[in-house]
């Protein structure tokens, strides 16, 4: 079961690109991230369309806790394509959003988390000029007559036949579908979004509505999930602290966590060395795969040493704890010496603050 | 059938009490409105908990068109509480509302009638210092925390089975219900809503909710519909311009229009002084009656002269026209003399552009 709010049961991602009638992604990038290269990035929308014909790219987050490694992906997508392509990034904090999706939660909670969040995104070196981060909150009244134009465009059977509304869903979750459509009309070009496939739904009612406001139809590129580091069959999930690593994790602790994460090595080290590993369910070296050892020839090296035994799980793990660990470090000296105001006042920021989006 | 988009079909307000579980209005006000004397406003929820403990006035309009003398009731009791009461009035102009209730309304077009409805209701002569009129568009940054407390309180099940809402209905108007009643808690006392009957289930969801936030119930006092021009089964309405008297009206056509009426009278001069006219059914004599003729002993010796067939159905529209023209005609004036920075800086106003209301 998969929708913006549920991720749930062991995931077969081609089934997805079927089930969601979305595209393999099969872009030929000149010298693509890592992300996409050993495909984590795995499923499209009018990718090439979007690259081909001008672009910008809106991505978001729901701030309803600390962040953790397995947030990383579109954001680090999306500075690639700012660097890469010297486009404009929207990214939209939805405080909205999690504060009507359960009753349980307070307004100054979530606020504190938007404002952590903005600074861990921010500390992945976008650039000030060209990047816009908002709260939505913050931002309604520039977007307000656009959200009730998209609103009005959308009945209630077919948000509940997309999200799975029911009787009990609250008016304001029903109402937000309107409001995460919003950035795609921020330029007229095509809205590029690297999101989780769970995304989708949103981006399914906005290419059905864009071409009648004028706009783009939007063009997505689909993340899987970050395994839970307590094994492939999980996410990693801000409800289970154990299956995290938080951007904000000291060493010591990430070595505790990784010691203990799911391994596909042996059970003892005479067994390993004379069966192997097995990889693909071993998330230390997952991470490395996906996100952490960008080197081709070192991560085939690793496989292949895993698989034959010759390398061990406490050594490949040793490895996995310096490889990320090489990044918190250096993204929690980011966060602490981020210049925030230099966003709050770069061009981008400062033009979309002044302007009232109108549909 | 009464909801607040529809009204439709002869109403029996006896029935409506009965049906939406108010009370008959029968408040012992020392020196009452014309339309509370005259019983035009017939119904109440909470009325004398209001009064006797603390209270404000909350009361809005849709600005779908011009303003005609049936939109008047609201806005006269609301300015004849203040200057009673020396109470607060806010009043919410819900462009919004109006813009998602229809697919084909152009957002321009609304806003050009919003602003010439403000000017068209501070021309009733309400305090600046203590009145706040605002287009919910222009202020929704300012109460939209409160708008999602309210939203996250409603499920759709709610809505539908107080409104009517179907799958067709667009989840701009569904998220409209919980705007509608964040001016209820801008002040810690009673809200006292005079409005329209059909605006009711507003205000059953408000009561339901109110004191989870630690506010007050709605106390609301109901007005009728006023007749249209073309007889009492029908109230006036801007989609029949036959029907209503414009506060733009100019007096020859306000003379046409009141000849044309519906009368009580009989069809020939002869057969109504036998027989006399009947007031009850008289478009002109109700008019009159429910709110210009303020002196109970010349209406009283209307009524009796018209039933007696003493006075003429010509000579009553006569004196109709003039006593309409003397107020349209000072309202105009008051229009054109009007101040609106007078409002926009008054005490109140200054005061709620500064507030963030948060629930």
């Amino acid at each position: 079961m998969i929708n913006p709010w549920k991720v749930e049961g062991k995931i077969d991602y081609e089934k997805l690109i079927e089930q969601f009638g979305t595209e393999k992604l099969n872009y030929n990038f000149s010298n693509p991230h890592i992300l996409i290269r050993r495909r984590f990035f795995f499923s499209s929308r009018d990718l090439s369309k979007a690259i081909e014909n001008g672009f910008f790219i809106y991505t978001g987050r729901g701030p309803s806790g600390k962040m953790h490694i397995g947030h990383l992906p579109p954001f680090l997508l999306a500075k690639w394509f700012q660097d890469t392509y010297n486009v404009n990034v929207y990214i939209m904090i939805s405080d909205d959003e999690k504060y009507v999706y359960s009753k349980d939660v307070n307004w100054s909670e979530i606020q504190k988390y938007a404002d952590d969040n903005i600074k861990d995104i921010l500390s992945l070196g976008f650039d000030p000029d060209k990047t816009f981060i908002f709260k939505s909150s913050e931002y309604i009244a520039n977007v307000y007559q656009a959200t009730l134009s998209i609103a009005r465009k959308i009945n209630f059977s077919t948000a509940k036949a997309v999200f799975g509304f029911k009787g009990d869903t609250n008016i304001g979750l029903i109402f937000y579908t309107a409001l995460q459509i919003v950035p795609t009309f921020f330029e007229k070009k095509y809205p590029l979004i690297p999101a989780g496939i769970d995304q989708d739904p949103y981006w399914r009612i906005q290419r059905d509505i864009a071409e009648s406001f004028g706009y783009f139809k939007a063009s997505a590129i689909h993340g899987k999930f970050f395994p839970s580091l307590l094994g492939l069959d999980k996410k990693m999930s801000s409800s289970q602290p154990d299956s995290v690593i938080w951007l904000d994790e000291n060493k010591k602790s990430l070595e505790k966590k990784i010691n203990k994460a799911f391994s596909g090595g042996q059970p003892t080290v005479d067994l390993h060395r004379r069966l192997g590993g097995n990889p693909d369910i071993d998330v230390a070296y997952l991470l490395l795969y996906y996100l952490f050892e960008e080197d081709d020839s070192k991560i085939e090296k690793i496989r292949e040493d895993y698989r034959s035994g010759k390398l061990l799980t406490g050594e490949l793990k040793q490895y996995t704890i310096e490889k990320i660990w090489q990044f918190l470090e250096k993204h929690q000296q980011n966060k602490e010496n981020l210049d925030l105001e230099k966003y709050y006042n770069g061009r981008l920021s400062k033009e979309m603050k002044e302007k009232y989006l109108k549909l």
